[in-house]
């Protein structure tokens, strides 16, 4: 039946991760672009649940709706890809320079996507600039505000909270990377996949994709938020902490739990050797 | 099991593009007249759902029943065929005025379908003309007065708008096309398609053959609204908007992904040769 | 896997009707008993549901459980067989006088299992005629009137009225046989045949069977409509809107679109003339 | 695929029921203390449920959670067995004897099973005695004492008004037994089952097996009941209303629809005198 | 098809049980911390929507997910093998120390896990310790302090009501682990585990893993409870609550129900003598 055994699922991560290592760099920038976008259109949808409900949950019950689009087409997202590639890295299917390569173009394909798909919303739900009134052109300024400003005011706190929030976040998107392996059925893919995504969303962890569209969207917007205050507030440090939790708690946890010991009985020195070696 | 591969998904794309486009005419009718019918039945439940609730996206949520009867039982949607029968135009299984040709036909069979249903909601809705109290009869007024007036007082800039509108709706309504060739079971087509379909509805964003039924029945209901009006601020921008993004975004986009590539290993000139020729 | 394409689908609705056509009037009539006391069940279930929540539409989405027994469990629904067993009779494998048979003795197992439903419906919430008091009694006596009265104050415009609603609802019913076969999986047919179920129950469209529960136990609890009112404004243009809708819209048209395209190819003369004979 | 066709669900019917009547008593008293147990979990998890909200019909939504899981790991309820043991005795591949065993020590074992859930959440909603408040022990004394005393006050009508909730419920309740039967996936079953569980518990009707646990735990907090009245006024009335709508609507219904007609052609003679000796 | 009799799923019991008490301790520290804090990732947002909509039943709809995280993944929880690993022992597939070793070490990482999501949340929902006001602190705080002094205030029957408590919780968790054997599709699995998991959940029963979680934090926000309290009051007796439970209710129950019975008919001798043996 559809169920893959959790140690054949590290098997599939590896080979995942191996092959997004070798796209080519167009083939990165437009399943980068199209991630990005599908990402934005699902916190649009959430937002407006939440505004028409004021319950947040309800907007975090309906916003894997991207996520799950992105991975039953195929397309990338680099928060997900940061519990994969390293993998491959580790198995020596991939270089350190394909996967850095594939992170760069992939997170420059979400920019661009971010940004364009934050135009089209700008231009829907403000009628090319005319009124400001819609809810959710309040709610993303708001949200791209306390994503920026809010950390700032708290200085040095406040990039170690911003941290531990992408670390939560991505301890979660990429167990939804993983869980899309769980099965070979669509159904159970998507069921499965939903779980964890709307476990981060839920709580308002910070997600790197998302935040490529929400805070320039919000600075498009009229938020009070720079570009500087953008990167050095939010989008560095989450970046840096979606990596940290998605290659430690996932990527590195399930190989060391369902891969290595199985390699152990074939061939334990090798295996331990290449541990040592990788070192990013 | 039943998942589809996205590269095989893509063969799929091509394959139902081909297959419609070469249909003939009286089965264009008859198809499109179902499938702009079972779009206003969704259309009327989505309303009634959200003016019991005054929530929006539970409308939104309901509103995929329909698209889901019109794909499972391969009827025709000419949003949907704008990302299928291109692609089949570009490996040389189809031909432009084959497209052409579905897509007229297709139109016409839904503007007939999306009146009849009208008809008969306003006989249902109304008594026969004898009352206009019926909530769903204010909603349904009230919808065609914004997608059509609500644009034309900003001129220029609505067009603009509506277009944008357009595109953000046929990105998703495509990707539901596209989701349902996804799986080989019927439960996972229909929980993948029901994605994009709650995105786009949830939002307000344009799609053509919504507006077939729900445009028309507002004037038959009595809306302020002209034929004219109609088509200039709604009907054409829209179908251009939904032509454009669903060709775009989505079948081009995959077809760059996932084909492409794959083409290039065997026969790299020929391919890129034949793109260069499409030319509409 | 377990979808079934369209044309395969018209095979099954001809095997379908033809089977049906062939029981005997004892089967017909224990099958139509279970069928009409379901949707007896679902129908205060519904009202259950929507008395509980002032919201119309939750009773809607909790309706199809009766229907989906009734069709899982293989037993007889008049209304979906309008759509089948037509198309039997102009493939051959059935004779009018077998349709008409079954369309007999399945309505009168329908009235036969909608009383005695509605027999212990009114024992258990009027404790035996001691109380009229419980919300549903309300509920279940304002719905025989409105679908009773309601038309007949509107004279011959009533008879259009609820000869249209007819329409609209059977349009949907008769999908919901046709989507059970869309799929070899039972969670794929429930949850295909629960979409148009919900469709036409949730805008309060007329259908014959849950009438047959629901007027005539209307009456039992103390509704004014006579069984005159019942059957003239009612029950005999309600079943003519059944039939002529689930006939025309879904059986035929779908018989037109995977079937007849079909045979052309090999007996294109045969299949006109049988269709131009088929007189009913 | 999965779904199971009706005339093989009776086989099934048949096969499970001869099954049941061959086990030994300890058999029949384990799996029937966990079979009242886990509707008494699921009793109160839907009283919580509908405390929490005011809303029943999301008690009854919930409710099916301990009907499930009796079904999928093959436990032991009384109320299902009425529509499958009779249908073994009937094909000779049980007794009339091993079927009443089957009955008794099930219903000895639901006994302990309801009661010893009921202490356990005794000691867990009152703090051991100390305390009354919580809301569901003040529900589940006034569900007892309706059971109860609220068909005493009616007398002879009380006792015919209990026996039909009793066969209202057990007509859905064996169905959610067959229903089980109509797939061989896990997930059709769990969907199938659910829909007439749901149907019965939204609507008050009487099982006995719940009763076993709600009554003496009404008692156990304090309700103003006796051991003569739950069992005069509700348990003996429901078990017999069970016994018989489960047999009748279902069992012999399903087994007229789909077996009789099967056998006649092989054996018309025999299995009609077969059934006219049954006699219980 | 997917679905598993419950024959068979007893020797998945025993199997699984027999592997998770072979596993190396490193493995067992690791599935551990995974496990708890995945639980942890699940309490926090039942917390959330619970607060949000006030109804705790939708908290415990959606905590689930961390449970069926764990069990597709493979990890550990310690709760659930209460009732397999004992299995294992009396199939002789295990020794009574290699259970203790398991127990001992999936806790000790249970216990770890749940820490350091713990001091994440902390430095999340409190900025680092800036501000206690946030919703999710008060409530983890005072469900902290009901499931420590809450029972210390009562003495002895405080020891007793948790520990029942906690016999009714783990009744329903290892049912989860079980129900997930039911099935072999990923979804079928998703389905069956959530039923139980919900029911314990919503009705406030006491689970050990969830506790070291949520009982540290409590303490590390500021509730007014000792390690002592912590341990004394509940986690000691809900420990034991739930290992009994879990062994007996569900573990023994269900060996006893499908293995013994098929033992019996080879070497009945044999597995009774076993049984006699065992002593924990």
């Amino acid at each position: 039946m559809d169920y893959v055994n959790p140690s054949d699922v590290v098997e599939s991560m590896v080979e995942a991760g191996a092959k997004k290592a070798k796209l080519p760099v167009h083939q990165l920038l437009v399943r980068g672009f199209l991630g990005a976008a599908l990402l934005g259109f699902a916190t649009t949808l959430a937002f407006t649940f939440e505004l028409q409900t004021k319950i947040g949950m309800l907007g975090a019950i309906i916003f894997p709706v991207g996520f799950v689009m992105i991975i039953l087409l195929g397309l990338e997202l680099v928060t997900g890809s940061f519990a994969l590639i390293p993998l491959a890295v580790m198995e020596k299917k991939a270089t350190v320079s394909e996967m850095l390569r594939n992170f760069f173009w992939v997170i420059i394909g979400h920019i661009i996507g971010g940004i364009i798909y934050g135009l089209m919303i700008y231009v829907s739900i403000t009628n090319f600039g005319q009124t400001f009134e819609n809810p959710l052109t309040q709610k993303i300024i708001a949200v791209a505000d306390v994503k920026t400003n809010g950390y700032a005011t708290m200085g040095a706190d406040g990039l170690l909270i911003v941290f531990i929030k992408a670390m939560l976040c991505n301890w979660m998107v990429t167990l939804g990377a993983v869980l899309a392996m769980v099965s070979k059925s669509t159904a159970g893919k998507i069921i499965a996949m939903w779980l964890p995504i709307t476990t981060f969303f839920g709580q308002g962890f910070e997600h790197a994709v998302v935040n490529m569209f929400v805070i320039p969207t919000g600075i498009l917007l009229g938020a009070d938020v720079t570009i500087i205050d953008w990167w050095l507030w939010n989008q560095i440090p989450v970046t840096i902490g979606n990596l940290v939790s998605g290659f430690l708690f996932t990527g590195l946890a399930l190989y060391f739990i369902h891969k290595i010991s199985a390699k152990k009985k074939e061939q334990p020195q090798e295996v331990h050797e290449r541990l040592k070696k990788v070192s990013f």
